[in-house]
């Protein structure tokens, strides 16, 4: 798949060490085996360095995914390499919540951190 | 008891220490004393190495409990037995909460850490 | 499908008009379409005239359900018939609320008013 | 068993028909047929006429069930009879909330209007 | 006991019937008995004619009771016949919730209506 | 657009006047203005007549929306003229309750009783 | 004040009686007293008949009051008169809750309904 | 006072530290000073080494303090007491919540940690 | 102002170190700045060493700021230095969390650690 | 922009570390993208040295951004950078809380620790 651009600006407190979060509730994909819906929610939570995140192209970055079929453990990770590409921070967490399938729920999370990193 | 096999797919992101969670909040056995069904809801949570617990057959192995009799501590210990034993993980904790028997409730949480085993 | 008995016993106040409400949350039986079990609460409402229902007793009719395939629909509606029968209400309500399948969660409920009856 | 009275005071405002609510979440008796404690909450709401409840007798009425044996059906309407016995209202409504008995809990409503009576 | 004046200003809309309700959580009086504090929350719900209740005497009207020994039930009908008397309402209820006094907690409420008054 | 079609099954009990309530958490479609995704639950409550509707066909019915442009009141109202076409109830309810857009968030309520149609 | 125009579109089932509620969670004017600012939820619930409000344009309708001192009472009046002008409803309510000040907070309620104009 | 013994049975995986935890909020006792009744919820949290604690030998303890006068700083200590006595645990930890007595409520944790003891 | 004593009880346990918590929601003094009343939750968490705080003089030693003027700070400070005073304990935090005044709430938190003094 | 001066109050137990809270959730300004509203709720919390924060100028503070345009980083910063230059404290963190804007709201948290300055 291809997904539109991450867009940054400049952070405008570079020589603090601060967490930025975004909560974004209405992300959905598909399910590459059943090709049905999956619903969730996508939390990213990052120390930026030298730019951060611009949030309308982070919205345009999740609606690539509306209907891409690919699994929880897969997108997380996606999420986590695509951000972190985009904005090189010090660090940077991204949880995803899915709502129950087969009367099971899951939570996938997964970090960056940029000094365990060779 | 004999359980169905736990299916295991290769995990997307081998290289990054990350955590899944699966909730189950509908799990039920039966209770070897009375012979009175017992409902909880089983937690799973893990760092994966090189397989991730496939979600339709961790149904079904919840499932083949439903006429079961077995005490909430072995069933706890049992679920994480057989899930370490089927994904090799890094790390795994098994939650079960239980619902009001008797006027009391309870929890039992058992954990698993590669490093510690010999 | 053969249930236990619906015990009674005398109403201790057959003079007053008064509610009595009993609820379940442990409810479950499964799906006749896909042999996977349905998890729900089922909630009882009624009026006595001479005969209350015994507590015990309907524990282990709810339990008769357990490995029955029947869907939302029928039990909701065998519940308050069998009940009926059991204790000659002048009124009774039966609520029966579903967990998620498919996304989709469900409550059924049916009454019986003795005085609509011919 | 032999109940302490109920003792009343003078009704501050008799000509404005209005409501009075005690909500008595502590309330504990025994069952008869396991001799084990139930816990509940009880609830009276009544429109007074010339008496009001007074809040300490109260306490000690509904004390003097702690270690009597009575069905939640019968308690109800005992409470019912006396409290109205005692303070001659408008109306009254006494309801009883239990906490879960075999995986089932249990609400009790019942209620006395003085015009209902001949 | 002499309460401050409750002011009251021109209804910004007389020719409609519309409903406005002020809620204070932070009512503080004595108990007439025991001379410890009493705890509530007292909401009034008003129908205006002409006039309005202005919010700042409201809260100086409230403060007032601060050191008084009253009754629940007393306290309720006084703030209603006093509010009445200020503004003149289509109708009025006024409700008081108390906060736990030997395991009970209550609720007092007490309307007004305008054309039930000869 | 095309919509798949709704299954029905025949009622259990159709003598019986019963209501019926499915809640789909997971209703998306696309904003016709922005073409930006919009997210919300429907509920649909029905009194059913001869049939019941079948609800995996209700779940395709539901996800042929997801890339369809349409207002928040045009969806309730069609939905509701469809659900009423395949399954001809004695009344029907649909609510639809959208996640916030613009600081603003909505609810949709339309609903049909067969006896005041002509 | 000058406000800007509420837009309207055609409403898709004129034909039928059905509700719009619209929450807006985020409104502010200003207290004309003490130059403060109030901070509310305004919530609009209407029977539509040829015309629906157009959210963007009822957004910035809200926007213009920011600055604005005007009364509790008066704002939720004025929006009122305003909306129904727009849009020629079958009936509307508009209800207004503040958060607390002094200790106090407030819910204003008033209501159209066309079949009771002359 | 004298108590009922505690039960216990072997632990199903004594080779794995692991935790188990019962909440019981339906205890009861009395206070000594007015002989009034006190509630709360008791909580034990323990890892087991040789032996767990039977549920049922665990609620007829609780019961046998129903009518026994003691403090809620001394009850929260014997009931640490006499579980390790029963059961010889790695660590246990018991808390104690208290319902409102003079507007206060109470909350009192204790623990034993067997490899600080001597 | 002068206080009354905070009377004490030996701890019944003083060789397990162990936590007593005492929360009251109903304090209230008075703001020094305004002369209106503040009103707050007074937590206090310690670890007793040979003396318990006894609950009723604790309860009459807050009622003894019901009509004194004094700000958060000093009256978090000032609580935890009279109770650390009255019982010598091993460690002692107070908590005071404040109802909204002019839109913003506010939480003190002042701890005493016995080993840090000299 | 020019902010007003945050006043100032001697620490009234200057010796002592403890921590002190402050959350305004009716904090607004201006996105300076689109000039539209954003509201979010402020969380200060801070180790003071020799001055404590005045909690009416806080408020004024807070109001002189309700029409400046400000990215939430920079906001969030500012606010940080301004109160630790009027009051010099310890330690210092400002939480900011976002309402949703286009489907995703926002958290952001920036701490001074004085040990850590040069």
């Amino acid at each position: 798949m291809s997904t539109p651009p991450i867009e940054t600006f400049p952070n405008p407190a570079p020589n603090r060490r601060y967490v930025i979060t975004h909560v974004n509730p209405e992300f959905t994909s598909v399910c590459p085996k059943t090709g049905l819906p999956d619903f969730g929610t996508v939390t990213i939570r990052y120390i930026p360095r030298e730019r951060c995140i611009e949030l309308k192209s982070l919205k345009y970055y999740y609606l690539s995914y509306r209907n891409e079929g690919i699994f929880y453990e897969a997108v997380t990770n996606k999420i986590l390499d695509d951000l972190v590409a985009a904005c090189d921070p010090e660090e940077m967490t991204v949880t995803t919540e899915w709502r129950t399938r087969g009367g099971i729920h899951s939570i996938i999370e997964a970090s960056y951190h940029r000094s365990q990193q060779q």
